[in-house]
């Protein structure tokens, strides 16, 4: 389990990559029928990841984004939900109440919807107009198919104009994310002995890199090893939450590559002064074979998401004996 | 400090009426010059109350709104920022170092700004092309000046037709979140006393109470009582939060009352079954006089704010010795 076993993921990231077609040609039909805005919509580790994927969007487009958790999405009757609307959701299962729910919704009102889906034949792959496949095993690795979905929309709505170059690099992220694997291995074997008691974790990021650092908080810490964890953005970190601050909170600052960097180093000067028990990891640190500078920052959450969602988890796992196994209650009882 | 001043709540709610006129004012100008969209901006309590105010544009309207927190949207550059664009900001102070910034952004962009300031002659009041006055000691009744804004928007835009008969239910506002507070006064009393030495605190909700109930969880129970916390949805509680259930985790519920509480409702009937160590604070209970009943959901921010960080604050502060005069960091050191 804690071993990396480079022929599984290089295969697992080839056969990813051999999609790429199929999911632009979704990306063209959507295009040709126009949309006005984008709804993300899921559940846990699911809208953690799309969160980035709106980042990328007010930051490159003017198309409206928004993203939504799948049980409220299907409750809130939003007004900007129209049958111009896209709704993108992401399903690693298939059948989570919550999305079929909203998927639902949308087939009711004539609404749009791609869905990235880990189990083919579940209701979701199924019920969503588009599906795209995505890797139920290695969660970083979903990101390839959502990129190229994400990026072909960008670029046929003129606001992304190196796509080939972009798509074309795709092809080594899964290997390049390997290497980083490789790389943050013994890092994330150290933190997990040092911190796998803790009672309580604070994780800080932001910008794009706020999506999967609250993934890890909630749907790894907490589900898997029931840690209690906050997840706390770096500018809103000197508005109430710096005050937790001691020798003793166990932190973790995640310091990202996009626009948002100089707001998360301001958090590092200030755990340098006050802080004693905290990691700073800088995702700048792991070098992404033949991928250009330029692609980086799309790249971090792909990059945190094998981090914390693969080695980090891992670790953990090998030391508390916990894992997806010994839930108390997620899948495990009715709720 | 714990006791409850009827004259100074009532004089505060009166004064805070007084300013109806003006904002109209502004809210018609603004839409003469046209809108495309909203982005709330704001840190802290300030975010965590506009937060309210984006749901209900998203539900009642077709105009795209977003929330920024201030530090970020004077860094990342979204391209949906225009012209025509309408940045409305919220500063206690008037001049948060990230707030400023974000208001010299917008002026150097030519973008209209509402600031909402409780300090006469600070620097956002000064900076803002339209300003208004809030009130800098009651949180929720911060809430009145910008229901006038927000409302009067919507009416003028053709999405919300009731205005009048709402603003002029605000004038009751203050009086009932006065009598809201009293019926709530003993259950603050004895959950201060019960937890007023919880190492950790678990806050839920949904639908517009979440913006609040984040704002109690970083902004005052850490900020002022150094309780490591979480705010979490109630929708994304079942992904991966609810494992970290147990008998002593101590647990908050708000029950709201808009089209989200039965995805509240969910959740309490897991703690019935699993937690021990709970309170649910049901909105729905508070009488709100002479506020209509259809109006009450808008309303629901406004009482958990009353609730949370007035009453329960105050009683938290009289338990723990701790308050804005004791904190470590917040305005006390440099960051």
């Amino acid at each position: 389990m804690v071993e990396i076993q480079d022929a599984f993921y290089l295969e697992r990231g080839e056969k990813n990559y051999q999609l790429r077609g199929g999911i632009e040609e979704i990306a063209d039909s959507i295009t040709e029928k126009g949309i006005e805005n984008i709804f993300f919509v899921g559940s846990g580790g699911s809208i953690a990841m799309l969160c980035a994927f709106a980042d990328f969007f007010k930051k490159l487009s003017n198309i409206p984004v928004f993203t939504e958790t799948s049980a409220e999405f299907a409750v809130a009757d939003y007004k900007q939900l129209t049958e111009k609307s896209l709704v993108i959701l992401v399903s690693k299962t298939g059948d989570a109440e919550e999305a079929v729910q909203a998927i639902k919704f949308c087939k009711d009102r004539g609404i749009t919807t791609v869905g990235f889906v880990g189990v083919k034949g579940s209701s979701i792959y199924n019920l969503a107009d588009h599906t795209v496949y995505i890797d139920e095993d290695i969660s970083a690795y979903r990101y390839v198919q959502v990129y190229f979905l994400a990026f072909r929309l960008l670029h046929n709505l003129g606001f992304f104009k190196d796509y080939d170059r972009f798509a074309n690099e795709l092809k080594y992220l899964p290997s390049a994310l390997l290497e980083v694997a490789k790389q943050f291995d013994p890092m994330a074997k150290e933190y997990a002995e040092k911190h796998y008691t803790d009672d309580f974790q604070l994780w800080i990021g932001s910008g794009s890199s706020i999506g999967e650092i609250s993934r890890y908080s909630a749907c790894v810490a907490e589900e898997l090893f029931r840690i209690k964890t906050q997840a706390m953005h770096s500018a809103e970190f000197f508005h109430g939450c710096f005050e937790i601050v001691d020798e003793k909170t166990p932190i973790v600052l995640i310091k990202g590559e996009d626009e948002s960097r100089a707001i998360d180093e301001r958090v590092e000067r200030f755990l340098n002064k006050y802080a004693q028990n905290y990691l700073v990891i800088d995702i700048q640190e792991f070098p992404l074979d033949r991928i250009s500078d330029d692609f980086r920052k799309y790249f971090s959450p792909a990059v945190i998401s094998i981090l914390l969602g693969d080695r980090l988890r891992n670790h953990m796992m090998e030391k508390t004996g916990l894992g997806y196994t010994t839930r108390k209650y997620y899948r495990v009882v009715s709720y």
